[in-house]
């Protein structure tokens, strides 16, 4: 960490932030320079709280060196994260993986065929929403613990892995007795009383961006995981807040690359949230690959038009398939290739 | 709400949008146009879900014309919410509430003295945190239940009425026996779990704006804790993400002329954490009020230096008694003024 | 357009909405609802100025149903606008351009060089800067006309087309002399008084979307162009303003896909600027192409690292022969191919 | 500068690093620590271009301690610039000018009586375009030079001062003989033409923030003025683009403050455009003024409801006089006054 001096700093002012840092057990190295001096804060872990610092008379600047992230990044662990699901599925290794379903449980009948038409175009993992955060309370909330059910049925049908939403401490609990990924939705990004204890649960989770989150927030979000001993996250660029309205957020594909360089963990990309326009979806799934994603997020429904919610970006099961044979010759391109479901060739 | 249809859209895809506005519940009105044909959707009590409707064919735009939110809106109660506090502060009515107090709760000590410069200087409320949302999860989390008691301490000392944030159903529970104002952080806005336990606690909610939500969001979220059947409760605009890292967030206060417009709700801003930098919240506290804050909420502590959170944002005690003196006359400037504590003058 | 009332606007305010309307020389059609009343504009050829309506008493919205621009939009051409330029080269057909070279024009011996490597590696059209707005008045400004003799020398030793920057009136005018493809860039974007003259310039224009500028406004601006009589219109997505750090911009890739949609105009992208990192620039480069992008705008120098501006976006000659080597692949799987070079194997 | 190297960095990374730095005239402070090493770069007058640095294998960041700009930074002149107009009107000392009138002239009659107007409710300076930047190629583009003639007819007939807006070089000419004060708008903030121009004009340039434009982009562009020998700069906030529908911008009132403190440069605030609606100019023109703006820029109209631009957004006379009642005393609050028109009480 840096603390830059205003020109024209009394010295007076340069020894107190000197005497601050060493009261907060760190080293200082004064730098003075020809137009105003620097004071370097050594023995930094990342974990130093800026605050008392900045407000210093004198204080122009503090510049953070160290990144705040340790166990999330690449200098802690330089190979990838690779997480292992149930039935030979992973995340983050050379595989894409795509998971694909309807924004929520709505029915048996629903779920069990949208589960079958994904997979057969190639989906691993199924998706659908059993407790929905919805902007209005009068909107449809999802099903609860019955769609949850549900789901667990349409894993025994189809073989499909399971990734469903979980919004508080009691949704995490149901959710990893039936779910093979537990998510955690963009608006509890920063839900840091849920991040621990998603933490502490068994299995793994798909981390999603918040709308407002920088790519230091969505590492430091994961770091609460990892902290608690959870290491197996998988991270989700889902479009961020722009100020057009021709799209419902911008989506941020930079992301990709930049989480890859900054950290071991796998980022897949979710396009039906990322733009919000069913006719923007596969264009969007065939860049996200092309990017590097180490998968994408799909929604399908059987029947669009009869969506409980998010119908206006959900595809119709042959746009699902028409994408799934695009993804597969982009991911070659890059030396990669789509996971295809086990019962599939069998 | 109206659909709109694209320039050259069938009369097959029109019919279409009437089924299945009819099929949802609703009445549908074609308006032919000269360059393209428009549906009402009538019947709408701003609860409709227009994803079903936005992805069929032929369609180009939905419009939403009534409000999504309800009980929390102007039209559905016209004089302005006015929340009662213990003792006979209001939040509401003509009087400017200040909200004062160190980030965090530390020691006994210091939110001990923090209660009494701050009462002194003219506030009615401390603010002090017991749990903290931190960015990172090396950063100081608060003392969590020991720091209520403190502040449970600090009101005994003082007589100041207690607004404290809690970050889950737990906290909550504890939060509403000891203070006056639960507060639901900036990053819980859209925390739907949070806001119905919110919703139905029985204390008065002081519920931050998200840092990337639009006033449409804010106000739907607060239709959340009414819709539970928490009437008292207070907004608070505390800055919004932007592009320049000049100032910590954007202090949006066109949001405040915005929601008195919109909402009966009451709204305060925190120019603490609206501008990041202590040399900024004494003007800008000022302009909230000016704009016709209902109240504002400061960070003050009896030693910035030595705080162990927000330290860069932090009032000293005599900058905060100047500020309360300037902001009394620019109250009385729009026909209000600044709520005085109970003892003082007594 | 439509005028949405307030709940409970009088009919004296709907009267007087209604004679401004036809004072306006539109018609007027009232619409009373259940809630509210709204009153229709027909007659709209989407040039009206909606402000003298907003602000009228008990107005609560204005809702544009009509697009405000014209003959850029695809209800005015539905087939897609190929942009013929010197060669076979098109853009906007089914062949995929690209356009690369340094950020500026410093020396004969660096264009020249420039020119013929990225020829080798197949680009078909040279870029490089002649003047260069820069935020600080102390940076590099480019060599001004010399820079454009060096381009035009480039181009007889290469035959590679020539895009460059005007920044003026006086810079359109020696541009369209030199260059094949005139370019505005993003800061000018709406420097209304420059597109109306390279709107009246006998050259194709490449109009760089600004850095907070709706995909409505870039289209307004494009419309200018069209406007004056110029239909050779080239729109290029660069990246727009966003509030994290870790990029220089933010990549709006869906912008293609939109832009399509919307406007028959072809749209490139500049991967370079919107993402502002050099390891960043080939997966965004193949997520450009395979979201659609009709050609991309990559900043190469035969040496980055000696570049007097931008050389860290900038890609090693050896990176961009990579690059093209996949956006072959990409663009084979939508049913596109890259442009290549005339001299090239012939 | 400081150039941070990555963990891991070869020692023949940091020596690369070392060499281009003094290859580029400065010289090289290696700094190992225990993380990672850094690089200081020394001699620098904040005109270096980093981009070549930030490429470099190795280098993780680098890190700008010195600001780009120069002269317009209070570390180069400590005490206000107080920009002096005709007739004993300055900007920048103790008086908060008022800058008022319509948004575009239109016609004899409404211009003088706008002045007439304005004046009698305190204002100093007329605003007016005679050239008007509009968004779409079919709106009202202003009456041009007929519009300056005009301008100088009611300055003759008020005394009052005359501010109004020039767009390229010809009209930067013709403003010059007539206005007191040139104005650059916001989507000339970055024209670099423009402002080269404008800097060697013999008026003063009243320079607006662009929509998107950090403060220190602001700044630099202030500098391109200066750097051309134009210190008579008085800089403008007018909103920023942000994501939220309710207003048209994000009104930055905090740019106040901020700029107060980097630059000895004058700023007012236009909550007309700040804001884009009416009946929130008052409030925020007050919080304008409570913030510490030099001045307000408001749009008012003999008859709003006939303006051919921003008539949303334009107030009423007797709003006008309102909002000078009201700023009055809240300038007096902070140890300023609002400067009043010569004639008035004389």
């Amino acid at each position: 960490m840096l603390i830059v001096m205003r020109h024209g700093a009394t010295e007076a002012e340069v020894r107190r932030v000197i005497a601050v840092i060493e009261e907060m057990g760190y080293k200082a190295r004064p730098m003075p320079g020809a137009q105003r001096t620097a004071v370097g804060l050594v023995g930094n872990d990342g974990r130093v709280d800026a605050s008392r610092l900045e407000g210093l008379p004198g204080v122009q600047d503090v510049i953070h060196v160290s990144k705040p992230y340790k166990q999330v990044s690449r200098e802690w662990k330089s190979e990838n994260t690779v997480v292992r699901l149930g039935g030979a599925v992973t995340v983050g290794g050379p595989e894409v993986v795509t998971i694909a379903g309807p924004c929520s449980v709505e029915s048996e009948r629903q779920i069990i065929e949208a589960a079958r038409l994904v997979k057969e175009a190639g989906a691993v993992i199924l998706r659908g929403g059993a407790w929905k955060p919805r902007t209005s309370p009068y909107a449809f909330q999802g099903l609860g613990r019955p769609g949850l059910k549900l789901l667990a049925k349409a894993r025994e049908e189809t073989g499909l892995l399971i990734c469903t939403e979980a919004m508080d401490a009691d949704g995490i609990g149901y959710v990893a007795e039936v779910a093979d990924i537990i998510q955690v939705g963009a608006r509890n990004m920063q839900n840091f009383s849920l991040l621990k204890i998603a933490g502490r649960a068994k299995k793994p989770v798909l981390l999603k961006r918040g709308m407002s989150a920088t790519i230091e927030e969505l590492l430091l979000s994961a770091e609460y995981l990892l902290a608690e001993g959870n290491h197996d996250v998988i991270l989700c660029e889902r479009g961020i807040r722009g100020f057009d309205t021709a799209t419902r957020n911008v989506f941020d594909l930079t992301a990709i690359p930049v989480v890859h360089k900054l950290s071991h963990l796998p980022i897949i990309a979710d396009p039906s949230h990322g733009t919000g326009l069913r006719d923007k979806v596969i264009p969007m799934a065939r860049a996200a690959v092309a990017a590097g994603a180490d998968g994408i997020m799909v929604e399908v429904h059987p029947d669009p038009e009869q969506a409980l919610s998010d119908g206006a970006q959900t595809l119709y099961p042959d746009q699902f398939a028409q994408l799934m044979r695009e993804i597969r010759v982009i991911a070659d391109v890059i030396g990669r290739r789509v996971a295809e479901p086990a019962g599939v060739g069998a």
